[in-house]
């Protein structure tokens, strides 16, 4: 049995609702950040070994946060062979605000008016990079309650991640996923129902209060341990009813076949897996696992967030374990950069496209932290074959097909879109050849604001 | 029984999970539309009678989305003496914006942190006037989910509606909602599963694209028309499921006890209601209720929105039945003004604060929408004395003892928003002594946008 709960009547119940597809999205344009170590001037291997990532998507003017979540959302449709007439519920997460009224969501519904399907609950829900989890997970109640109405529902994360001029730049990135969620026969990966597990509370660790910019405020240092923090806190949480759900008493990684994280850049998802064996160090010394890293044992957590040699220590030992449980989903991050919203599920999607058949019958834990903050640990547990998943995703071949840019002209286009932003009356100046058939785009936003797309 | 659903097996499910208890703040300072008309220098009755509004609450610098989200939550959990720690969700509707990226609901964990509770889910949700009404269907999905944690819900609708000087800033207002929702015996409206019916659409008929200002962008016009058709579509597709749930063939305003609707201001009210029994004569002509109107048996849907002479013969004809089963909802709503997504369920505590036991075993039809568009009709029954939550609310007393400010300070008033709006580095410069002792403000926001509160 995969997953339990309780039923009205006490008794065991099998959850029925899943993920059935999964589809991703990021533009064709990419910049290397070794490029832009030396462009940047900066120390060689500050961008590529310092945050461990590889290369960065960004799109210029023709792109938005509309056009790459139609753009995902027409795919998934496509691929899985639905009909906008089959969802009924389609809930949009993202950050990258473009109006502080209307949603995402409603201008996802012009892609519904051939079939004339106009009763698609959800809408737009934020906290940084944890929108769309909270967005799944709503998706999942409706799924389970009395109120589904027997049709699809549709999560969509979508995030264009650009900052300004400086160290931060290095870790933005772009990118869109889709998630097909139903019942039955069809559903292929499934929440571990008890498997759950939730941190929130007030920080200022990254933010967007300056309304009239794209780009964050962001306490880098205060970030890292805010994430760190409440992966902590979700963890010992996750644990423990871990350890109710399994009746044992040394639930640890181990247990995990695989985990994906919320990715800001690739150096932070190796501190966090290291992290976690750390908190296992702290649940079980004397396991002869951890002999060598006895000196950290009267270590406080508060003075354990910022001590390198711990850090350190815990990174190398956890290095075979990171290889084979956690690796696998870390490839797409590395090769678009942080996608927000987008970034655990572009994760989860990298995984599956990775391992396909292996993950069967396989439990893969996922952490999703949003600055501000709000963070989960949740399980899913793979109930049958995702090969069919992997196939359509195909992501070695689209990342290996992407257009790549030079450092001075990947400035350029943040220039233009800092010019663009806030922006009204305009056609945008990119050209769309670099943009794939099938690709929706900015036509125009007329002089009050209205935005009007296109599709090559 | 009042609401149904059918469980796994295929049995009659009795729904259990509904609204405990409703908590409603206004800002204490209001300015009269009489005065405001004579200010402006307009038509004496442009605002009183033309929109119908009586009265407009506002609130100076030192009350912000957080704050009145913070006095209103604050409020409920003290009146229904629960505490922090029972609570497992608390989602935010809400369209006033102040942060991109980090939400409200964040901001309000830090009324957890003295009982230490941090796992509460949930985050904002935004479309306009429609987030708290996707908020409230989403923890109501997590309470008849087997996800749910045995703990409260809660929604906070909050928002401050200001418009830039000009024929729309009189429909402006200030006002925020707490719900609390939760399963069993405590449980006093409940919604009736099958009387649910949502429209969704894309428009451009009242959006925030400027997000360097306060002030929406509006087509007044556009959005009379599209919140006029997506009543029309709702009640349409409303009418169609209670006829399957009631096993007869004319359902009709006749079968609805009371109906409260989102209010722009109140004059929309009126036009909506008449708009239903427009419906219901297009449905039933023969009806002898109808005599009077049979003049509008042939016009099409399409020139029915902008006919005045249809819409004066249906506000009369509904006239009887408006006051029965609509006004008494209506009069929170003429005393604040528009208060986006808190303000359906304003108008639904106003009901409940008006007629108390009289509800008892009632059907409540709700209107919900927001535009750019979301919309939704459903049902709530009343299944236990609303009385205690009449007796807490106490809204004639709390109204009644409001600060009354001449239309020269509510300008200067608003002149001082505008101004720090997206300011960073100050402290608030209002006086706190028209506050309520209990009531949350803000002290200072830093110069990297961090926001203070206190309370009075």
């Amino acid at each position: 049995m995969h997953s339990e709960s309780m039923n009205c009547n006490g008794h065991e119940k099998t959850l029925s609702s899943g993920i059935i597809g999964i589809e991703v999205y990021f533009p064709q344009t990419v910049v290397s950040l070794k490029e832009l170590e030396k462009f940047d001037g900066v120390s060689q291997g500050k961008y590529t070994i310092g945050l461990g990532q590889d290369n960065m998507s960004f799109c210029g003017d023709r792109e938005d946060v509309i056009s790459i979540a139609m753009t995902v959302l027409d795919s998934l449709v496509s691929k899985y062979g639905i009909s906008y007439g089959d969802i009924g519920r389609l809930e949009v997460g993202t950050e990258t605000i473009i109006d502080k009224s209307k949603s995402v969501k409603t201008a996802l519904m012009q892609l519904f008016e051939s079939c004339g399907n106009t009763e698609v609950e959800g809408l737009d829900t934020t906290n940084a990079c944890y929108g769309g989890t909270q967005a799944l997970f709503n998706t999942l109640y409706w799924l389970e309650s009395p109120y589904w109405n027997g049709k699809y529902g549709v999560v969509v994360m979508a995030d264009i991640a650009v900052y300004a001029p400086g160290p931060a730049r290095p870790t933005g990135g772009c990118g869109a996923v889709a998630l097909l969620l139903g019942k039955g026969k069809e559903v292929k990966l499934i929440p571990e129902v008890q498997l759950r597990a939730t941190h929130m509370e007030n920080t200022y660790d990254f933010f967007k209060p300056n309304l009239s910019s794209e780009y964050p405020t962001v306490d880098g240092a205060k970030t890292i341990s805010c994430y760190l923090r409440a992966l902590d806190t979700c963890y010992s949480r996750f644990i423990h009813r871990a350890e109710g759900l399994t009746k044992q008493d040394n639930f640890s990684l181990q247990d995990i076949d695989y985990i994906v994280f919320h990715a800001p850049f690739h150096k932070m998802v190796q501190k966090s897996f290291a992290r976690l064996l750390f908190n296992d160090f702290k649940r079980d010394p004397e396991n002869t696992f951890f002999k060598d890293v006895q000196q950290f044992g009267n270590i406080s957590m508060e003075a354990s967030y910022s001590d390198k040699d711990l850090e350190k220590a815990f990174v190398t030992l956890s290095k075979a374990l990171y290889e084979e449980k956690c690796a696998p989903g870390t490839f797409l991050a590395k090769n678009i950069g942080n996608s927000y919203t987008a970034s655990l599920y572009g994760n989860l999607a990298c995984l599956i496209n990775e391992k396909g058949n292996d993950l069967m019958n396989k439990r893969i834990v996922l952490f999703s932290y949003g600055s501000g903050l709000a963070s989960s640990m949740f399980s899913l547990k793979v109930i049958q074959s995702v090969q069919p998943i992997a196939q359509k995703l195909d992501m070695r071949t689209r990342l290996s097909s992407r257009i790549w840019m030079n450092p001075e002209d990947f400035t350029k286009t943040l220039q233009l879109r800092e010019q663009r932003y806030g922006q009204m009356d305009y056609s945008p100046s990119n050209s769309i050849d670099s943009l794939l058939p099938g690709t929706f785009y900015l036509e125009q936003v007329n002089s009050i604001g209205c935005r009007k797309y296109n599709r090559k």
